[in-house]
Formats: structure tokens, sequence, C-alpha cells
């Protein structure tokens, strides 16, 4: 099993670090794969991270790398932070352009662009900075430069031999069929070139009916056309349809699990590079903004329960399952917003069938209030003794429900509608309106039957 | 852009039906991909997308049957079930045996045994049976078990004329090499295999060192390693090492796909197949339990509340503010929930790190509940003119954050520890245990500092 080999490793590498038994520890690092090493790099304190990344690099510039590019930009940029712009210079070159990119982008303002400047002397370093002149978050910016392109022309023999001739290109699906101008025009899969004679012109086995994206297409939507089509890559064209890169399906599982943890965040209130090991100021800076924003929204909530004071004043029980009421309707809305937002990054939501959905939310909503209303006046009604109570509270809670299913569909769609990101902003809206409308439903009907609730002292 | 383009066929395919222009509508059909297919199935009235699959299925049952299969398992089995398990034997033929697998387990108890049986009898039909033997969400379920092999002492000009051979195999992205007795040693990639000599044997330049996995391993697992290795295609082995299917990275990005949603779900208290067009009478079985949970503790909570009802009765003002520190102490935990419950997912959390991830969250927990403390202790003293209420809600909400930040760090490693799914049940314990705080730092510090507040009446 891969994570307890890791863990054995991990700890050789802490002992042969407190040995100080440099060679061994080097040896010991190359075997393994880069992927390990970054979750090794990931595990290990920051000095002895530094000590073990410095060593590998020394050694084998482009396993350190290739490491680095798998620990995430951020925590790459980190460890190499402390480092001239020649040497960071000098080591991105292991890395392809987009990867090498990404990193530089997290690097401190002031080195990034002296690494850039360096860069662009460089006859290769050029493709980094074009690729960070893509707005974040597109194609351009992910995509990499070197793609196998073929001239339509050509044979299939010939294709096998300028294949075999290519040693720089990372690793090749389909080839690419280009025309004079440098225009995407087809597609060929390496297994079909083995299965045609030699001479065969590409013209005749390329499919001309092939996906690509514009450079500026937002990343979440190329993943989903891979995704959705099951590619193995898709080539990058610019606005006059010329290929200028391919983006391979690793690339893409980064941008779905990116994607997906950032929609898990955003409904949560915190921004998409808040990890585990962000070091604590930074955190509290980026989640302090969303809490004050709760904060305001929950002194308002309080405000509603003030206009009832006199109320509570009269029958203090209400104090005690006002918040059931408020807390119920906002789990149920969460429930919604959920399977809604969701629905929404998975592309199953479309204007066509939106009030389908709101009509099924709705009436799930009312029978969860049913449901859950009529226990909670039971339980209520037995706590107090006071029938009324448990009546009022029932009726408060199907009401407030109802609101929070159909707040729950609406507010992500208005939301889209707006081209605010539906889960991003969805949740705040939601906690304030059922809380408001949990507190004003279940206090506005205790004060209008008030006469027949039991009234204290 | 895609999405447009769907539209105006979405459009067509109604208008056709309408006009009962059949065999149009056919042909249109059999212009679009599979996923395209899919999608236009899932924005159809019910009625209309058994008329489009009916007809596709009868000029093109392979189209329809993997436009089916792009549908998802549970809406797929839904457009089947009123057939014969005779005419779904024959469709599902269609299908690689892991999604055939898929779909059939979704289909009705007594419809699956009859086609299960069906399809025992007929000579390739066996695959389909043996994948649904594996436990759901492993490796086995989700292979593909025609996988293609070769023997070790090979050439490669052998190893290419097998390969122009094998027709039935879907995708081959690596080749697999196996002993006699169909142990796997060792991999070559389709490129590797075109840049040697054609009579170089096999054994000479395979891979040995490849990475493999147990049929018996957890979907979750297999996907992360496909995705952190970078990998097109994993090989599948019995407990023996014998190769017995392939799983290729398009299924991995479905894995990963609904685990992200899984997460997302499970955090917000929603089964994994409850989808926005799920029926509303399920989708209401589903959501009910969590909510009775959360009706339980939220009565607990009240609970509290009941404990210092006549220190309410003395200070009305308790019960308007009572719900900000409940519920900023639930805000401060769903966000340290979520960063923990995905750095658990995403492998960046481990058992040595932990103190780690506890001390820096109770730092951010103490850092946020000292700003929002100062600031609510503010405005409450505004509002009530009372600055020892003020005191003692900054007190409560500071000693609440913190309880928020240390639960919500320890409640999801703990739950992983009792192997328990950390999204699961995690927010359901932070939140009543933020309520259950909040309510009683804030209520408990009034009656302790009663003598200082302004009393009502």
């Amino acid at each position: 099993m891969p994570q307890r080999k890791l863990d054995v490793v991990l700890d050789s590498v802490k002992r042969l670090m407190r040995m100080g038994a440099t060679a061994n520890l080097v040896n010991l690092l190359q075997k393994q794969y880069p992927a390990d090493l970054a979750q090794l790099f990931s595990e290990l304190p920051d000095k002895e991270r530094q000590t073990a990344f410095t060593l590998l690099a020394e050694r084998n510039s482009k396993l350190a790398m290739e490491a680095l590019s798998e620990l995430g930009p951020e925590a790459a940029a980190a460890l190499l932070r402390d480092r001239t712009a020649e040497e960071i210079v000098k080591l991105t070159q292991e890395l392809p352009s987009d990867d090498a990119a990404a990193l530089i982008d997290y690097l401190p303002e002031e080195l990034s662009s002296a690494v850039l400047e360096l860069l662009q002397k460089r006859p290769a370093g050029g493709d980094v900075g074009e690729l960070l002149e893509y707005a974040e978050k597109t194609a351009g910016r992910i995509m990499n430069p070197k793609v196998f392109a073929l001239a339509e022309d050509i044979t299939a023999g010939e294709a096998i031999t300028a294949l075999q001739g290519s040693r720089d290109v990372e690793v090749v699906f389909y080839l690419y069929v280009i025309d004079v101008r440098r225009h995407l025009v087809g597609v060929v899969s390496l297994r079909r070139l083995l299965l045609v004679a030699p001479d065969t012109p590409l013209k005749r086995i390329m499919t001309t009916d092939l996906i690509s994206v514009r450079a500026d297409m937002d990343q979440e939507e190329v993943a989903r056309l891979v995704a959705s089509y099951n590619l193995l890559a898709i080539p990058v064209v610019d606005e006059e349809n010329k290929l200028v890169g391919v983006i391979t399906v690793d690339d893409v599982i980064d941008v779905i699990k990116d994607e997906a943890t950032e929609d898990v965040y955003r409904l949560a209130g915190v921004a998409g590079d808040d990890r585990v090991f962000t070091p604590a100021a930074e955190s509290l800076r980026k989640r302090l903004p969303w809490l004050l924003i709760n904060l305001a929204t929950a002194f308002l909530a309080a405000s509603v329960v003030g206009i009832f004071k006199n109320t509570i004043d009269k029958v203090v029980a209400l104090a005690i399952y006002m918040p059931v009421v408020a807390g119920m309707g906002g789990n149920a809305a969460t429930q919604t917003l959920t399977v809604i937002v969701r629905g929404i990054a998975l592309g199953e939501l479309t204007w066509g069938n939106t009030r389908k959905a709101l009509f099924k939310e709705a009436t799930v909503g009312i029978g969860n209030g049913i449901a859950c209303g009529v226990i909670g006046a039971v339980v209520a009604w037995l706590f107090s003794s006071d029938p009324w109570l448990g009546g009022i509270l029932a009726m408060a809670m199907i009401i407030n429900m109802f609101v929070a299913a159909t707040a729950g569909t609406l507010i992500p769609l208005m939301l889209r509608a707006l081209k605010v990101d539906p889960a991003l902003a969805s949740s705040v809206f939601i906690t304030t309106l059922t809380d408001v409308f949990g507190f004003f439903s279940f206090l506005g009907l205790a004060q209008v039957f008030l006469k027949y609730l039991h009234q204290s002292g």
C-alpha cells in the first residue's frame, strides 16, 4: 500500500537528516516518484523541507522541480523565494512552461519580475512570459505551448519518423494536423497511425470534426469539455484558429480538483487558497471579512428579535424555542442550496428546467416543514406543557422551511444571472433570510396568539 | 461556444418532435456526440426523452447506449426500466462491461436479476456479472476487464502487429506485459514501442517499476494515485498480482467529480444521489433523517437556554444577542471544518502534522473571536446602552470561536480515526457544540455578572 510505504520513507528521511548522512539521503530521495516526493516535502517541517529540496536540487534538479510542481505553485514558490532570480530561472527551465508560469506567478512581486525579465532573454524562455499574458484561469494559462503538430500533406510513415525525432515534447496522445499557416485542420490518433499503410497521407486518415478550445476560454469550461468527451488532450487555438498549445488530461484533473475545492470552500466562506497549512495570520486575514459580513447579518436578525422584546418579556419560553425555528430553516436551506449550486456547477440545471426545480424544492420544503414541525410541536408541548406554543412552533417551522427551500433555489439562480458565482454569496443571504424569517414568523405568530400562551411571572 | 450550439439543437429536436418528423429527428440525433446527446436527454421532458432515446436506439443502438452511459447510471436505468430483460441485454452489449455493470445495478431488483441471468449464458456477458461481484466503489467495479496485455518474451514488432489486430479493445494507452501465468510484470508505452528497433524484446524496454492497484482498493484511492502520478490508465490486479483489468483516466475523472460532490453534499447533510431532478418524495425521504437529527440537537441547545430561563426573564436583551454568539461560532466552525475535511480528502493532512494544524486553527479562532467580539461588543453596547452586555458578548464570542476552531479540527480527525467519513457526521456535531457552548458561555456569563446588567421591568 503506497501510504504505508511512504511513512517508511519519511521515517528514513528524518533519520538520515539527523545523522547528517547526506549522500544516503539524496540516494533515497532520488528513487521516489515526483508525487511521492511532494507528499514527503509537505509532511516535513519547514526547515527539513528546505534542506531536502536543496540537496535534491543539487543532484537532480529535474526531479526536484517536478516534485515542487506537484506540491502546488504556492508551496513551491515558498521553497524558492530565498534564491536569486538567476537560480530560479535555471531551475524553472526543468519544468514545462505552464507549470513554470504558475510557479513564477506565486513568487514575491519583485522576484517574479526579475525572473521574467531574465527569461525573456533566453531562447525558449519566452514561452513562460507569453503564458503569463493570458488571464488567470483560462485555457492559455494552463496549456503547454510545445505542441506536436504535423503538416497536412505528409504521410503516416513520415509522421512516425517525425514523432521518433521529437525528443522535447512531453507526451503525445494525439497528433494535430495544421495547414501551411498553422490553422488547426485535423487530428490523428497515435493508434490510427499504426493501423494504416506508411504511404497513406495524413489528410486521408485525419478526423476533421475535432474539438478545440480558444486560449481565452475559462479553465472550468475546458475541464468540462475534456471530461464529457472523454478526451486525453485538447488543442488550444487563438482567435484565428491557429494552434497555440495543448492541454492534457492531467492538467484537467488538477482543474477539476481545484474547482471542486473552490465550490466547497465558497459555500463555507473560505478563500480557495486557504489550506490546512496556510500561515495563521494569512488565514485570519482571509476568513475575517466573511465573518464580519455574517456578524452584520446576525445583528440584523437580532434586531428582528428586538422588535418582539415585549412579547418575549411576557413569554420567556419563546426565547428557548426561537433558535430551533431559525436553525432548522438554515439546515433545510443548506441542503437545497448545496443541491442547486452543485447542479449548476455540473451543468444539470439550465434556464429551461428552473421552474421544475423550484416546484420540486418547494414541495420538499413543505414536506420537511410539516414533518419537523409536528415532531417539534409535540416536544415543545411536552416540555412547556403549553399546546399553543407547540402549535405556533409548528406553523413557524413550516413557513420557514418553505421560505428556505424557495430561497435556496432562487438565490443561487439569481446570482448566476448576475454573473456572480452562486457558491460564493448564496450562503450568507440564505442564513440571514432563514434567521430573519424564522424569528419573525415564530415571534410574530406568538404576538398574534399572545393571549392563548402561558405567560410567565 | 458549445452551450449555444446545443440550445439550437434542442430547439430543433423539440420542433421536429412536434411535427412528427421522425426521420429528420433521427438524422439530427445521429450527428451529435454522446456527451451532447446526454445533455439533450437531460433537458427534455420525461416523455420526449423516452421517445428520442427509443428512436435513436432503433437506428443506432451503440450511439444511443453511449449517450445513456454519459447520462449516469441512475437516469439511464430509468429510461430502460420499461423494456424486457432480453432487450436490455441486447442494448447493454453495446457498452464496455464496467458501464454496463453500473447501469444494470440501478435497474429495479427483479429486472436486474433477469438481465444478469441472461448475460451469464452469453459468451462475453460473464464479464458484467463478474464486475458486479466486486464491492461497490472499488477498483474492480469501475475497471474494464478487457485489457490489452502482451507476453514478456515477444518483440516490439510483434507487439505492434498484435496491437493492429486488437479491434475490440477500447483504447490503448499503455501495453501491459504479463508472464505465462498472467502475473503483471511490466509496462511499455505506445510511444516507446515506436522508438525502438522492431526486433527489440519487450523485456528489454519495459518498465518494471509500475504502479498497479488491487481490485478491492477503494475507487477514491485509485483516483488519487492516477491523479498524483499523472497516469492515463492504471492496471488492476488480483491478490496474486494477476492482471484482471484496467482503469482509464476518463473513469477516474468521473470518480473525482462524484467524490467531490459527495464531500460537498455530506457537509450539508445531503445524500450523494440526491440531485436537482430526483423526485420530490425521494429527496424528502433522503433529507428528512438528517433534519430530524438536527432537530434533536436543536432541542438539546434549546434546553441549555431553558436552564437560564430566569436570567433571560430578568434581562430580555439576552434573548436578542444570544443567537449572535451561537451563529458566529457556527460560521467560524464551518470555515475550519471545510478546510480540515478538504485537507483530509486531498491527503494534505496526516497524523504527523495534526498538532501543527490544531495550533494554527486555534490561533485563527482566537484572532477571529477577538475581532468579531470587540466589534460585536461595541454594536451591542450602542443598541442596548449597556456596556456590561457588550463585554459579556465579546467574552462569550471569543470563547465560542476558540471552541469552534478546536472542535472543527478535532472532530473530523477523530471521526476519521473511527473510520467514519469526516464529511458525513462532522457538521451536525459542530453545530450542536457551537450552539450549546454559545448559549452556555453567553447566558452563563450573564448569570455571573447579573447584578451589573440593566434589568428589565
